[in-house]
């Protein structure tokens, strides 16, 4: 572990992060609202850090896995410290813990929210919020399609990217040459999106955050009712839709495009289940609240089902309705939905489809195994056979994933909170979902948490993006061994 | 598939278990309460059938693992339905779907009810639920030990009695050398408890039946108000050290005699992690109800606190308190302990603590190759290293556990009970806790379901105590392949 190029790697990447506040700053430049100077003050202080890590002499040569780690933990629980302090200086968030959560809230794409009146804001620092969404859903998704392939954590071997063998390659120079195909994708969805909404009537303004949070299936919205405000099929379908997109692996737009294939994208194992399970869901939640009395016509039922459906598996959390008095069975399986998650590769949160696919066929083999005590059975994904070392990742990230969700649904519910806040909280927050149920439901918020709850959160809402393993081994001794 | 065999060994397993139906004929016998030619009918029908059935030649050799199945299978789905024909006939229970749940709740230990009124019915009819408890809990344990562990289901392999090769056993010597020697285990944990609670102070018709709901890990009690009616800590204290004696491994009694040695019992890695935690649990529960004011001295805290934590993980579901209105994290605890369950090899139900000790050991060495990639971990219980299939199997087990958990739970709110009663249903019943929380609370119970939600947790019950997979494996095509 050479730390200065731990630290000279974090400073730069910080650095470089910090061109995001030109967005807001631009925009609060062009309307004169007087937080210019507040947006351009990190990139301005970054740039002094970093010209002095500069001066640090390190090797030319590839950072370890270790390195990589501690890299990636610092750069995420650091830079949201940096927007905290934006969100303070500018007024619109008071105290630390509650800006910091927010900042977390939106890399990580989350969306839970401690704010009580969103459009109480300025617009600028609204546009900051959503653009930490659109950057957090892009590092990301570089992050899992290099860093967690190389460290392997939670099977991610099987997310390679262009199948090459991460494991044996150079860590910089793959992060790099991910980065550039995903930000290909990434853009190309990001202005589809902005011109669609555009045509449907948003302004500029709206249709930029609202596509910031829906590709970075974030869920950050400028309005207190969020999509629910516009009161507009059209746009809740396209948003619907742009969510189920954002949750596909951005890996195959590059890929489909190359092979001008749209069946190459839907073929993909974890996009295929996505979109089946999107399909039951939507028909089943249709067929609940129209049959439960909930809305008086079938396609009004098809609408609302359809954008909860999206907005729960992607993970995105946008909301079209309060659905806090919806059946207790459709509640439950918002947040079951959130909890499977979408593909990997994509800025979804949850388990992910590939984790449970390969769950699934692995509970069948020892089923047969039963009837069959000496059977051997394969498990294949996408046609490739499994190896046993991944499929162990697997099991183990999942046991730790559910193990994580209960702790801190439990330490939540110290507080006194009722188990549906207290859980669902937690489970909004490690899947990236945002609202929960409860008091943390669609029409609540995340304000009436203690700062130290806050903070809690916070941290597990980075360990649910980081994909856990990245974090939790910095904590244990053996990192620290040579 | 020998379909003769089945049938011989099913009506003849069915017969002898019949001969259960005496305790409450000759309790009904000497008390003249009329109702003893009801108990005695199941017996001399049994008796008829196993006539008829012994007629039918077979060959002397052994079951092979797939009849085993079958057996055990429809054993376990027939004997209550005999039971609740009992019930009827008494007119203790009216319609089948609520005697079938009794039954199943009884021979599962599960222990949750439809009775609104325990007190209102004969003692006899009451003497017998609590038979089935005992009965119950001895089937399970022999059929954990020599059935299990020959089918390899869910790493059961590991639970070996005597740590013999069971897979290259013969099965039908096994189960008999298993049931010897637990007998003689059970027995004396249950003469044990009768003179204990004897001497504390209840009449011998309380004290075998508490008995029977104790060693069982059961939970019916003949009080509405369960171990709560008799306000004595004595009852109490007796009633929860023998719910975690009966909660740990029964073949350890046999072992721990032969060797002399109450400190091999301990050292058992189930049993010492179900102390342990046990402990610290009574610990953080008397914490929270002294601190929160629910008990004004510590000593009152400890005493509500030790016995909710025993019946909890120990899955008895005994309440010496109404605790729906304890604070939400304990209420929580209750239900997670139940679900990790104690000892293998016990009456107990859950998830079992090897289960999570193998799991937790599995997940800190996938943390450690977080950071070695190329690492190699080796995982050990009680000193000796598991087989990489053994491993798969326990991952197997656990997800399709929860899998099921959250499948009952979902279809139960379906009727739209609220989640908390839901979920905790569906808990209770698949790790035979009993009572749950919301309206299946320690207040509650199981009568306002519809027959249907009835007859389909009375399924969740055996899943949950036939450990999942050989009930689904009797449901798979490539079970009835040849
Ligand atoms: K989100
Ligand atoms: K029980």
């Amino acid at each position: 572990m050479r730390l200065s190029v731990v630290f000279k790697q974090v400073v730069t990447l910080l650095f470089f992060l910090s061109f995001s506040f030109l967005v807001p700053a631009l925009y609060s430049f062009l309307y004169q609202d007087g937080l210019t100077e507040y947006f351009l003050f990190p990139l301005v202080f970054m740039g002094a850090l970093y010209f002095l890590a500069f001066q640090i002499k390190i090797p030319k040569n590839d950072i370890s896995v270790k390195e990589a780690i501690l890299i990636v933990v610092l750069v995420w629980f650091l830079f949201p410290a940096l927007s905290a302090m934006c969100y303070m200086e500018t007024g619109a968030i008071k105290s630390f813990p509650d800006a910091y959560f927010e900042s977390v809230s939106g890399f990580t794409t989350t969306g839970a929210s401690i704010l009580t009146n969103i459009e109480a804001l300025p617009k600028s620092v609204l546009l900051w919020r959503s653009t930490t969404h659109w950057i957090g859903g892009l590092g990301f998704v570089v992050f899992s399609l290099s860093i967690l392939p190389a460290i392997g954590a939670g099977g991610a071997q099987l997310i390679r990217f262009e199948s090459s063998k991460a494991v044996e390659e150079k860590i910089l120079p793959k992060v790099k040459e991910v980065a550039k195909a995903i930000l290909i994708a990434y853009s190309f969805l990001t202005v589809a999106e902005v011109v669609l909404l555009k045509l449907a009537g948003m302004n500029l303004y709206e249709a930029v955050t609202h596509t910031f949070g829906t590709v970075a299936t974030g869920g950050f919205s400028t309005k207190n009712a969020s999509v629910g405000a516009f009161h507009s099929p059209l746009v809740e379908t396209i948003i619907a839709v742009f969510m189920l997109l954002g949750a596909s692996n951005l890996a195959l737009y590059y890929r489909a495009f190359k092979k001008r294939s749209i069946r190459y994208f839907f073929s993909y194992p974890e996009v295929k289940s996505l979109f089946i399970i999107a399909l039951i869901m939507t028909f089943f939640f249709t067929a609940v609240l129209y049959s439960e009395g909930y809305y008086s016509s079938l396609l009004q039922a098809l609408r609302y089902a359809f954008f909860q459906v999206s907005t729960a598996i992607s993970t995105t959390g946008f909301a079209s309705t309060d659905y806090s008095n919806w059946p207790p069975v459709l509640l439950a399986l918002i947040m079951i939905l959130s909890l499977i998650g979408a593909s990997s590769g994509s800025t979804a949160g949850g388990i992910k489809q590939f984790r449970f696919l390969v769950l699934g066929k692995t509970a069948y083999g020892e089923l047969k195994k039963t009837v069959h005590p000496r059977l051997i059975y394969r498990v294949n994904l996408g046609g490739k056979p499994l190896e046993i070392s991944t499929l162990n990742a697997i099991w183990a990230f999942v046991s730790i994933y559910f193990s994580l969700t209960v702790l801190f649904g439990l330490i939540i519910s110290l507080s006194g909170y009722d188990l549906i806040t207290s859980f669902s909280a937690s489970i909004a927050c490690i899947t990236s979902l945002g609202p929960g149920l409860g008091k943390v439901g669609p029409a609540g918020n995340f304000a009436f948490f203690s700062s130290f709850d806050k903070l809690l959160l916070s941290v597990e809402m980075l360990l649910g993006r980081l994909e856990v393993f990245p974090i939790l081994a910095v904590f244990i001794p053996y990192f620290w061994k040579d």
